[in-house]
């Protein structure tokens, strides 16, 4: 075995547990504590498991479910951004292209190359895989504010014009998990947790 | 598409999110903090994916991956099983199998009986996928104790012996990932953070 391989990827699995520092807007089900990065990761690639089935393309799935675990690495150094921050706009920024050269840096060029490319590849957002994973992406936040009585949405008075446009991304993976998540946006309205103006 | 499956399949996905709640007795790499298993899980998956190239055979690494997400989810009826714990024997109890039927058995039949087979299947520990995803999780918490000084060891006044003991599994999944973690372990003695009697 190569020594110097392991070595390295040692270095990396220990960097990444700075991941589970990284706090998110949003809330668990059902709480009023933070998710992290990691808790979100794996949520997600469970996800992309379970629902793979409901995708409009057959997919890989072990490629999704690198992709939703690896997907907020960058985040260690560059943060978390709101998926509604109007100031920032979280499109693959400077910092983002910074933070994936350093940490997948730390590990054997070939792997790095590998994991740097399957980060750009969700983040264009243009493969059929990219599309799924960023179906899951978009889905597990709807289902928290949904069952958190509103969640981020009335935190940061977020309305259902942004909602909806945000979310409808979900349909480029799954048509049938778009008509379910699109029921549950109108449902809010409905119930008073998202406001439409 | 199937709506029956769907309902059921975010059922499910709602359910698994109290994996965030489960606490380890490890904690996080230089920190303090416990970790859950969710997050222990995500960093498994992670290891599995970097580290496969070690694996003793060529391995599924999608069914890997598997394993080490799903692995802990019983844990959510049946708690927390602290590997040195004497009186309570970590091996497919009555309470986590009840639990897997439970939890797994919210999803469509087919895929609730695939994910308890593959859950069973790491728990007996004898295919190549199941040993190699153990490798994984007894690595994690010996970088962590090794990165906390002493860790769980110490504070759960827990011996070479013992580790050594639970942590050569490892060498059934990667004989050169156990001659690394071996190393780790006669290191930790030598710098007087695991005491051998």
């Amino acid at each position: 075995m190569d020594t110097t391989d392991l070595i390295k990827q040692i270095e990396f699995i220990k960097e990444i547990d700075k991941l589970k520092y990284i706090q998110r807007r949003t809330r668990l089900f059902n709480s009023d504590r933070n998710e992290n990065d990691a808790e979100h990761s794996w949520h997600l690639a469970m996800m992309a498991i379970i629902l793979s089935q409901h995708s409009n393309t057959p997919i890989d799935v072990l490629k999704v479910v690198k992709m939703v675990l690896i997907h907020d690495i960058v985040e260690i150094d560059a943060g978390d951004t709101f998926i509604y921050d109007t100031a920032k706009n979280h499109v693959n920024t400077a910092d983002e292209r910074l933070a994936a050269e350093r940490i997948f840096g730390l590990l054997p060029k070939e792997q790095a190359d590998d994991l740097i490319a399957i980060w750009e590849e969700f983040e264009a957002g243009e493969t059929d895989e990219a599309k799924f994973a960023k179906s899951m992406d978009r889905l597990e936040p709807l289902l928290q504010n949904v069952s958190n009585n509103g969640g981020t949405w009335k935190e940061y008075d977020v309305d259902y014009k942004k909602v909806y446009e945000k979310k409808q991304i979900i349909k480029n993976g799954s048509v049938s998990i778009w008509d379910y998540a699109e029921k549950l946006i109108e449902e809010s309205v409905a119930n008073g947790i998202l406001k439409k103006l």
